[in-house]
This record gives structure tokens, sequence and C-alpha cells, in this order.
């Protein structure tokens, strides 16, 4: 039976963004257009740039009251004035589907417990490794690049599965030396054509989530997005690797929806058998 | 002028400890004896190994509404029917001095943010990185072991202020080899006399967080502690190093203290003049 039928209501998921961002715009428009493809409802809640603390706050405490909006997305970066901690603890934790309230990453940091949701580009990443089949226990992962919404909640994840983690930055002395005694290195640093060939063992699996804009007159436009890894050289050298775009990207936005259907589950009180644990590529069937 | 004539009490210290256990009733002990030294009212709370998950919660609420108490540790391990995340998000925000409250964790993941409180250990170890002078920002640092009390939670201070750390652990296929690549090593498994000497570098700094209770007639209580680390092997190779008993421990403990503090005075609304960093070894100056 169709979700729609057995509830009367659909999933819906709210997209907060404060002020234009080429890449956030890009994502943003990408959720929505994932949200339709699915029959999730999606909201663009968009404030400009000089919206106060206060009226971030108040949009979002409207979400969370909102029974349409079983899942409430920050869009980052938010301009400076704006207290992230503020804005992301007052995300209901129920639809806190990108994993961000402090709450939910304490508990990805604390073994034995687990967050309500977990953040859609390390999901997305995990997704990947798993479902390519590559070993994550036993091995050696260097994650290259230390921000809160993919390098810290990867590297806690990898560690999770028991692969022994190197957080790689922009202070490390010798990148490409830490980076080369890696099995599986997942980069995002948005730093373009950051991880050559060099870099790499052979044989490593490379997942690329770097995603920059660079300026390409012949392109749709005006721009290309390119990636943090030179993929003509590492392609020779890696056992597989993810390209940008078309690799991590679209497995996050797939992830944005399955946490937003496994939230909107949890609302109306139905339970689906995933006992596969398959994500979202069938979720559209049971939605429609 | 003295604290308790300037507020007209003094902080407290509540530990919440269910069912015995060796190592944790010498912490336990050892806290209320640094708590009567400097001048803090310790209150133990002790219920039985049997206690109901619902008992421990009541006991964590009626000490978040006790105004002589400023600061509540929960001494780990719990009995496994009690479900640690409900137990860790119950004590108030403000009375978290050990930092291990979900959020409190969560703010340590995202960059930018800053904890109420931090995990005493691991402050303790970056205190005495810090008063020994050691150089942390593009240092490689291993952290051995990847508990939740302490192993995590240094990794995660250690890259915040820079260094690029590795997570090693039991699943890690040649532990040696990668501590080997140190400059600093924090070893926190348990795990006696896990580390020897051909493990560290030459001139590695050596924190040893283990503590292990050994059997040993002759001594006092019938056992001794030792730690991680096989101290006369490693003090040949390392450059520092700290002793168990006797390193990290009292540490620990002075940072308990120096929380607890720092907990009481925001409760008091008294300003103290901290501007040169120091921790606890003055507090006592302050609280006598």
């Amino acid at each position: 039976m169709l979700l729609r039928e057995q509830v009367g209501t659909i999933p819906g998921l709210a997209v907060i963004q404060v002020g234009h961002h080429k890449v956030s715009d890009l994502y943003a428009r990408s959720k929505q257009l994932a949200c339709e493809e699915v029959g999730i409802a999606s909201f663009l809640a968009y404030l400009p740039a000089t919206a106060s603390e206060g009226e971030v706050l108040e949009l979002v405490s409207a979400l969370n009251a909102d029974k349409r909006v079983h899942g409430i997305l920050v869009q980052l970066p938010m301009p400076p004035h704006i207290q992230l901690d503020r804005v992301l603890r007052a995300v209901s934790l129920d639809k806190d589907v990108d994993g961000l309230h402090p709450i939910n990453l304490g508990r990805l940091v604390l073994r034995g417990l687990h967050p309500t949701f977990i953040p859609c580009t390390p999901l997305g990443i995990m997704e990947i490794l798993r479902r390519s089949g590559v070993q994550i226990e036993k091995k050696h992962a260097v994650v290259i690049g230390c921000s809160n919404v993919v390098g810290l909640p990867t590297a806690l994840l990898l560690q999770r599965q028991n692969a022994t983690v190197t957080v790689v930055h922009e202070h490390t002395p010798n990148p490409a030396e830490a980076t080369r005694k890696a099995d599986i290195v997942v980069s995002a640093t948005g730093v373009a054509q950051l991880v050559r060939g060099h870099w790499l063992k052979k044989g490593a699996v490379v997942l690329d989530v770097g995603t920059s804009a660079v300026e390409d007159a012949a392109a749709d436009g005006g721009y290309r997005l390119i990636g943090d890894v030179c993929f003509e050289e590492a392609e020779i050298v890696a056992s597989a690797i993810t390209p940008v775009p078309g690799g991590v990207g679209p497995v996050t936005v797939a992830m944005v929806l399955s946490n937003t259907l496994q939230s909107a589950l949890r609302f109306f009180g139905v339970v689906i058998d995933n006992s596969d644990n398959s994500f979202t590529t069938d979720s559209h069937l049971i939605l429609r």
C-alpha cells in the first residue's frame, strides 16, 4: 500500500538557508528536486544574509511545530553573526535529519550510544563503502579535512567500524606522506585538485567529497564543479574512486531523503521492513 | 578575600557511584580527599549495583536541584542494565563537570563551539602538555584506546590544537608501527604494560592514562597500580613521560576540582582573575 494512502499524508523536508552561496544554492536545489522525484514535500525557507539570529531561531521554532515537516536541514555556512550552536540546538531532535544537533554528535562520540540521525554526507560515505563491499575493520583510513559536517563525523563513523583513523588537515606537515599510508582516503577540504596521484597507496579506495566551483565560460551557468582529488592521476593508482560531480554528492542527497523518510515513518508510527538494511533506492516505491 | 566569606558558602561536588569496582572506589576516594584538601564539600552518592535506572535518574534529579552541589560526576562503568545515555543526559548541563553530557561532547566535535566543561582526564592531559611546553600544533599524536571518557575526547582536543591525530585500538593490525610515528603518545587502554619501548619514536612525549590493579601481596591493600606503558623501557626512548601512579591521575583529580570551582563561581556569580590561564594549583588559596 502506498504510504500516502496508509497515513493520509507524505513526508516533508524543510531546508533553512540564510544568505546565498553558490554551492549552498546548488545543494538546496538538488535536495528539492530529489524530494520531488520521490514524493517528499519540500519547503525552502530562505532568509537574507542580514537576518538576525532571533529571526532564524523563530523560523526553526515554527518548523519544529509544523506537522507537515519531518526533517529540518540547516544549510551551512551561516553568516558569522549567527551563533551556530544556538541554531543547531534549536532544531527538534526528532527532526534533526542532518544529525548536527550537538546531542546527536555527542552520541556519535560516545560508543554504545546511537544518534537519532547521522549527518548525511558521512552516512552516504559509509553507505558507498558498504555497498561496494569495502572492508573497513582493521583498515587504515585517512580523512583529509576536519570539518564539522563531514570530516569529523566521518572519522568517528569509520572508527566505530574499527578502522584506524588519522585526520589530516591544513596543519599536517606532510599530508601526502600521511595519506599514502591509507587503505581508505576520504577527502573533504574544498581545495580543488589537492590530492594528487602520488598521495595515494596503490589500491587505495578514494572518496572525494570536495566540491569547488571553478569558472568555465564553456560550462552551463559559467562554472563547473571539481573535486579535491586529481581524478586522472588518482584513478590509475586507486582500486576504487568516486568522481565529482556524481559521486558522494548524489548519495548525500539520497541520505537526506532516507533520513527524512525514516523520521516521517517514526512520526506516523509506521514500521517498514528494512531488514536488508538497504537505504533510499527503494523508498520511492513505498512513497509513490 | 576568601570565597566562603564573599558568598557565604563553598563549592560542592557530588559523585554518583553505582556498584563497587576496585579502580572506581579508588578514584571516588581520591576525589573526596582532594575536595577536603582544597575546601570543597563532597558528597558521595552510592547506590548498590542492583539499583534501577529510575533510582539513578531520581538521584541525578535530586542533585541537580541541590543548591549545595555545583558539580555532578557519574562514576563509570555503570552496571549494564542502566542506559548510560539517559543518565548522562539527565545531569544538568551547568553541573556536568565531567563534560560527558552528549551536548558537551557534541560541542567538542563541532569546531567553533565550546563545551560548558571538558572531560577531566583529557583536560588534565592537555594541561600537562601545556605546562610542560610541549608543542602540539603540527605534531603527530597517537591516542591508543578509543574510550568515551578518555581516548575519543583526547583525540578531539589534540585535533582542535592542530595536531594530526591517529586513534589506535584493538583492531589496529600493527599498533606498534602506528605508534612509532607519533611525537605525542597518549595511552588509555587499561591493558597493563601494553606499550613497550620499541613502540616509541626516539624523543616522543608519552602520557600514560592506563591504570590496572595487579595483585601484589607485598603492597598496601594486596594490589598495586601499573600503567599501560612499560615505564623502564619507555623512559629510555621518550623525551618526557608520566608515571603510573602519580602522573595523569592526580592531574585528573585537580581538573575535577578546577571544573567544580569554575562551576561554583558561575553559580555564585563571582568572577576571578584567571588571566594567566592557570588551573587548580592555586585554587585552594582562593577557597581557604
